[in-house]
């Protein structure tokens, strides 16, 4: 049987590798890179240079192109969700292909998931959906990292959540359309490529990060009308100066940290 | 000047710990460790093997007793915020004293976070109040963790968000209180005391786990009208066995992963 481990590896920082996620990649006959065309060359680096500095050289890498998205910025909500849909069924294909073609029977295979396996990532999905074609069986290891998200509260040195109070995860497309969420004060904001924050209210905090855990990171907070322009705007210019962007935002809303009325 | 560390250490896997946590273990001159009282042996021994696992020996551990919390469970929410501030106030002088009477002025001392120190976890916090107090000044260093959340998604090998959705985090006191939220179909609740899954849907899904990542590990997933009645049974037989008991787990939802109609 072939064993195939989906490791998380952080969003940048290597040093945010586990030691349970070393151990995978030492055991690994082969790990796998995705190249998805819109990854720049500094983040295929990043996983070349996690597989050299924990296992020594040993490592043997296959590297094929993931299947393009469609990536229309004029997509509703349901379009977007199809359009993935489309994107992870071309991808199981590869998968499939890269599991028969390039591991042993016996052999054990690595996917690399940035940031954690579990938060806005489609490889278990992508590896679901290979297994339910029945065309390559595998047993499955899905070993846990550190997400973008808590690599950002580490860095701006505060916690997610206060005293008994709800944290709401969302996606920059639903923040822009459903505005700041009615149910919780405290809204991680992950996917946004439109600055969306802006939704907040002036009196907001908000803490952002780009490029967290890695030398080009770039750490703003503040209330939101005293620091939103100089977001978007050092957002913009590292995106043209990096030819893309990572980033991912805490907005929260002030009051009592003991408040207990909602 | 003083350097303070909160490292997160997981929730009960050793390797789970990252490479910046255990270079900071490893770069530390004294370790706290508070004894909450309510923690039970086992909890205490996972956090020393942990420091000889990495430390070799050379760990110096301070361990002091940590104040004793009002765990009141007819408390309402206010009232449990108000006794958990009152509970804070007392760990910042403790945390105070551990810092000036056992810490060198050029001292680097870690401060163990069970999970990830940015949820549901009061250390930062704490530590904030010692600063503000203007008694004792120290650098601080924030090393995230892989949160038993992360743990349990690994083990139950699922991700938590669905493509394109939002996913709410919240307690177990909460969920009692308000029910199922209406804006979010995935849920994650912790520090639940009270089998408030019980206020799911018979058709939801459920994807459970008490000492995930430990041997002592129990996971059960399944319809919610299917598990729910076992969750409980294994929970307090575990609960009387162990003489305590750390849970968590995913409400979902089910419904078309393509959705946009929210």
């Amino acid at each position: 049987m072939r064993t195939v481990s989906v490791v998380g590896i952080g969003s940048g920082n290597p040093e945010h590798l586990t030691v349970q996620a070393i151990n995978e990649l030492k055991a690994a006959d082969v790990v796998f890179m995705l190249d998805k065309g819109e990854e720049r060359e500094s983040l295929t680096g990043l996983r070349t240079q996690i597989c050299e500095r924990y296992v020594s050289g040993a490592c043997r890498i296959v590297t094929a192109s993931d299947a393009r998205r469609d990536r229309d910025p004029t997509h509703r909500t349901g379009q977007y969700a199809a359009a993935v849909e489309d994107w992870r069924a071309r991808r199981a294909e590869i998968y499939a292909r890269l599991l028969t073609d390039e591991l042993a029977e016996d052999g054990r295979g690595v996917f690399l998931a940035w940031g954690d396996p579990a938060l806005y990532d489609s490889t278990l999905h992508v590896l679901g959906e290979v297994r339910a074609r029945g065309t390559v069986g595998f047993d499955l290891h899905v070993i846990p990292g550190i997400s973008s998200v808590q690599a950002l509260a580490a860095r701006h040195q505060i916690s997610l959540t206060r005293t008994g109070r709800p944290l709401h995860i969302t996606t920059g497309r639903r923040l822009a359309a459903e505005g700041f969420p009615a149910h919780s004060d405290d809204v991680v904001v992950m996917l946004d490529a439109r600055a969306a924050f802006r939704v907040a209210d002036a009196n907001d905090e908000i803490y952002w990060g780009a490029y967290v855990g890695t030398p080009d990171e770039i750490l703003i907070s503040g209330r939101v009308a005293d620091v939103a322009d100089r977001i978007a705007a050092e957002r913009e210019a590292a995106r043209q100066r990096h030819g893309w962007i990572m980033d991912t935002y805490l907005l929260r809303r002030p009051g009592d940290t003991a408040d207990g009325a909602r």
